[in-house]
């Protein structure tokens, strides 16, 4: 029997970024990563430190959770991290489609897995250079393909800057037939300092004027909406 | 020839609201509207004091100026208003899907239209209790009847109290096969009056707690991101 290595499981709540924003969704957090990027605003999903807090659950006992917190409503899951790549989520994701569930799975596409498959939505991450991590994209094009049954695979870039911005047109390049999601990285991320939401506005608007002077008009530009509701705070 | 009558036309920018939310556009405002919503955000658009403020236009007057604004780069146009249903857009679809544009509406749904049937995204937002309009349910259900072959058709409601939420969970109830989309309101909008984006992101987490604990999970729940970037600002 699989064990999984737990970081949270919470909701329902809206989902706050990407191709399934606004949508209400449950939240599994995988724990563990094999990536370390400068501006994680998971890593007590991320780091070993946090291994501790990690909670080793079989995909039974996840289910029962997860079935208890929508009362037994199927709702859109999220799988995330961490990586939730680098675990076995398939045996949860046949429980839950079998009830009428959704899944959708946010991961940065270092580690291909047969059950992205079996997904609605898989939600390909890569990381650009701010983050300090090189994205390999052979492993990269594995996922694509190990997708290739779900319902939907996008692309969703963060950006800091400006080199970030230019990574993306490449990294687009690359894969033009995903859709393409283009959100503003946010450099607030210690759950302990509220976040400001004007700021948020300014690095959303910057990187709106960035694209439509530069005439992209690829991508889907959105913002973090759990971060402008609730800041960094966790479960929410 | 029709003649149109035109307040604005804009962009390339991203959409602010709803089901295109994030996605580069071009936007033409139709001046006139047979609503008068008590919180309308588009008065300009709307209230006949303005009406020497719209443009007559021909249908290829305003699809010169798409491709201007669109550098010929096949984008997505959105008719608003006002209620863009009070005038004759056909010939306008006609001339940009022949060049792979892709066009959405958004109008309250008091008025059935045959181009509806052309759009790729038909946009009805029934009003609720707070706008002091009532809606036709009678007029909306032709509306639907004419969007049914336009690529998807979606509800959108403005929520500003519980009595709004409650009222669209009965409109939702009527066109459960509409995927729906509520949106906080917003009672700043006075152009020359800077927007709070705290009082932004606290109505949608209002929103966002009120569906939550209702066990409500049927609509995604977005704010309007022009709102948050630009304000109440015309033009973006």
């Amino acid at each position: 029997m699989t064990t999984l290595r737990i970081a949270e499981i919470f909701g329902p709540t809206i989902q706050g970024e990407g191709a399934l924003i606004g949508e209400p969704t449950l939240f599994v957090r995988a724990g563990g990563c094999d990536y370390r990027c400068s501006w994680c605003d998971s890593l007590h999903a991320v780091d070993s430190a946090y291994r501790h807090t990690w909670a080793p659950m079989s995909s039974e006992e996840v289910w029962t959770e997860l079935r208890r917190l929508s009362g037994d409503r199927p709702l859109t899951i999220s799988l995330s991290g961490g990586n939730p790549a680098i675990q076995d989520f398939g045996p949860l994701i046949a429980l839950g489609r079998a009830a009428g569930y959704r899944f959708a799975c946010e991961t940065q596409g270092s580690v291909a897995r047969p059950w992205f498959g079996d997904l609605d939505t898989l939600v390909l991450s890569p990381k650009p250079p701010s983050s300090g991590e090189q994205v390999d994209w052979g492993a990269f094009a594995k996922c694509v393909a190990a997708g290739h049954s779900a319902r939907s695979t996008v692309m969703k870039i963060v950006i800091f800057d400006r080199a970030d911005y230019d990574w993306a047109k490449d990294a687009h390049a690359r894969h033009p037939d995903l859709p393409l999601y283009l959100q503003p990285g946010n450099p607030e991320v210690d759950p302990e300092v509220p976040v400001d939401p004007q700021g948020l506005a300014d690095r959303l608007g910057w990187l709106t004027d960035t694209a439509m002077a530069d005439n992209w008009f690829a991508p889907r530009i959105l913002p973090q909406l759990h971060v402008l509701i609730w800041g960094n705070k966790r479960g929410v």
